[in-house]
């Protein structure tokens, strides 16, 4: 037990200073900058050290194989990126756990029937390009390169100039996928467990709202002579709160993310870009309250004499994990099924045909995408097992 | 004549692609930048051809001397920076205008009783340092340079790393002054005249405005854990644009400056941090406005789980220019006499105990902080032929 807990330690201390903000705590691992590359070399690293064979394709997706018996492999892992100003634990303690399972596998002395990966994809979360789960969307087909590499991040700069891209055929020996998570709400909490099964992830999707008026100074354009698109903005990212509110506990509505031009304090904007991200319990509750946000929009960006567009940058249907594989996780060992209303790699797999679980670990204050996101030694350790007991069966 | 319009158009030739977007066609000219440095070059080598004698104080205040007389001299400019995005005339065309009429009061065979002076003011618009009129507070000793040094700019830099700074007496010659501006609304259009006569300036100021919250995942916080800053934020840029609105015709409020954090798509942000831009055409209601605008903030604050702190960052009283002044200028010519929202120098040396004057210039569209702001040819000639007489009758 106690090496148990050195090992992981050991994993988390070679991790923890990546990345990291001196200044707030957070860390910013955007995909293919260079902590998000070093995260990728310790991934080799400890790859190397348990003497896995790594495969890369073209735009960085990765898998470790334990080469061992025959037939479909079956994989486990993350992803290593992390949103802007997020916290420690979201992605990582998926790939630190699968290495750890590695090891309680080889402790245990199993000796898998089938090939074993661990896998970490590239650019999960979106921060970077705008699209979440680029990496496993590549890797599975659901997205094609030619659609994708012209993709721009906030500095301009084109997806297609930062990596070489092309298509993947990583997860051609691939027959399932199970991903171990920090869970990001506090159903564990209540239920008083370590681990949990997900049994799907809700429909979501991210899009961009553009609100545009007149530039005009802020001082001598009379009130009524203006188009100022931050009052458009403003009323519609509460009416998206409201829309959410009104459909709870079935829905959530965020704009998190604003960009104004030209953002300065005497100048009335002449554009105020704003992402919305929704997400809803079923694929048509989502359609309704994208619609009635944008109807709000619409409405006030008339009363201001404003224009408003919206585009759909990513949107994910509602995933079901295999009821059979959910209940052969989940059943014998009394772990609750919950679902989860954050997108994943494992929905991605899912949707494209692989059957997938989801294992989560407790979050003592149920926050993620945030430095405050936390998970508790023993619970990692209990979700290892956790793990190392699903593959264990997985791999007879 | 066609002389006159070949040297202002050399003039503006000279100046149109300097720190020009080639994308938006609108200005960044912040001070201390390239483009602004560049546009100072510019001045010196204006005055070099006119033998004007150039004095700069430590900050980067310029004044080009045409020594000629006794006593205390006139002085006349503007500023040659710009907003974020903003147009060609809002600041040079006071600065133009002043070295064309110095050309005209030559061609008339002027001989002054009293010095003139050519000034140029530095970051007046406070759109990298946040403080309007930073130069002629400096310059009038209504700002120490103490007080000052330790403002930062939106990438972190100092303004005391920018520039070694220091107190200045750049203006201890200076009896009077009289700057010419491109006007920021449509009274002149409305009035039919191309040139008019500022009675004085609305107090006003700007206002940070920093809400607090807490960072969680978009997804899996439900509506009802939430503490976002996004909503505070919406429903107080709302308040100002109303309050402003049921003040009418004498208030005006704004929000045209944000920065999220962390900015990311699906994550709830921990902080908005938005500047009000607030003008009135009294100190009361100004003070009415920026509390009423505040009180909705922190009821809204206590609704969502969310802080709000207001920080003056600059505040102006109302500035009545000299009446003796405003009616030697105006009374003889017929000029339209009318008030402004926007704050300029003149109402920093005014305040400052320095007899002073404006002349506006017809804007068509009235737009200005916008690359839309404009001026025809035939007004901006009418401008110097203005600001000429003026000179003249002070220089006596």
């Amino acid at each position: 037990m106690a090496e148990r807990v050195d090992d992981l330690e050991r994993m988390w201390a070679d991790l923890a200073p990546v990345g990291r903000s001196a200044c707030t705590g957070g860390y910013l691992r955007q995909p293919w900058t260079s902590a998000e590359l070093e995260l990728r070399a310790w991934f080799g690293e400890q790859a190397a050290a348990r003497g896995l064979a790594v495969e890369t394709d073209a735009v960085g997706n990765t898998v470790a194989w334990w080469e061992a018996g025959t037939g479909p492999g079956v994989l486990t892992g993350s992803h290593l990126d992390s949103v802007v100003e997020g916290g420690a634990y979201d992605g990582p303690l998926g790939v630190v756990s699968a290495l750890a399972a590695v090891d309680r596998l080889r402790e245990r002395g199993v000796e898998p029937a089938r090939p074993l990966g661990v896998g970490v994809f590239v650019e999960e979360e979106g921060s970077r390009f705008g699209l979440a789960c680029l990496g496993s969307r590549l890797a599975t087909g659901s997205a094609a390169w030619a659609d994708v590499e012209g993709l721009t991040d906030r500095d301009g700069i084109r997806l297609g100039d930062v990596v070489e891209g092309g298509s993947s055929s990583l997860l051609a020996g691939v027959g399932s996928f199970v991903e171990l998570h920090v869970e990001q709400g506090r159903a564990l909490v209540d239920l008083d467990a370590a681990v949990g099964v997900a049994s799907g992830i809700w429909p979501h999707g991210r899009w961009r709202f553009d609100f545009t008026g007149t530039a005009d100074h802020a001082g001598t354009t009379r009130m009524e002579d203006r188009a100022d698109p931050m009052l458009t903005f403003s009323v519609t990212a509460l009416a998206a709160d409201k829309q959410a509110r009104l459909a709870a506990p079935h829905a959530r509505a965020t704009f998190g993310r604003v960009e104004v031009a030209p953002n300065g304090t005497n100048a009335i904007p002449s554009r105020v870009t704003a992402w919305l991200d929704a997400r809803c319990s079923s694929d048509d509750a989502l359609d309704a309250l994208v619609a009635a946000v944008t109807d709000h929009a619409v409405a006030r960006a008339e009363r201001d004499g404003t224009a408003v567009t919206v585009k759909a940058e990513s949107v994910s249907g509602a995933v079901s994990f295999e009821p059979s594989v959910v209940a052969g996780v989940a059943g014998p060992r009394r772990w609750p099924v919950l679902p989860t209303q954050a997108g994943h790699d494992a929905g991605v797999l899912s949707a494209a045909g692989i059957p997938s679980a989801m294992v989560f670990v407790r979050n003592p204050t149920g926050v993620s995408h945030s430095p405050a996101e936390h998970a508790e030694v023993a619970d990692c350790l209990a979700g290892v097992e956790a793990l190392a007991d699903v593959l264990e069966e997985a791999l007879r």
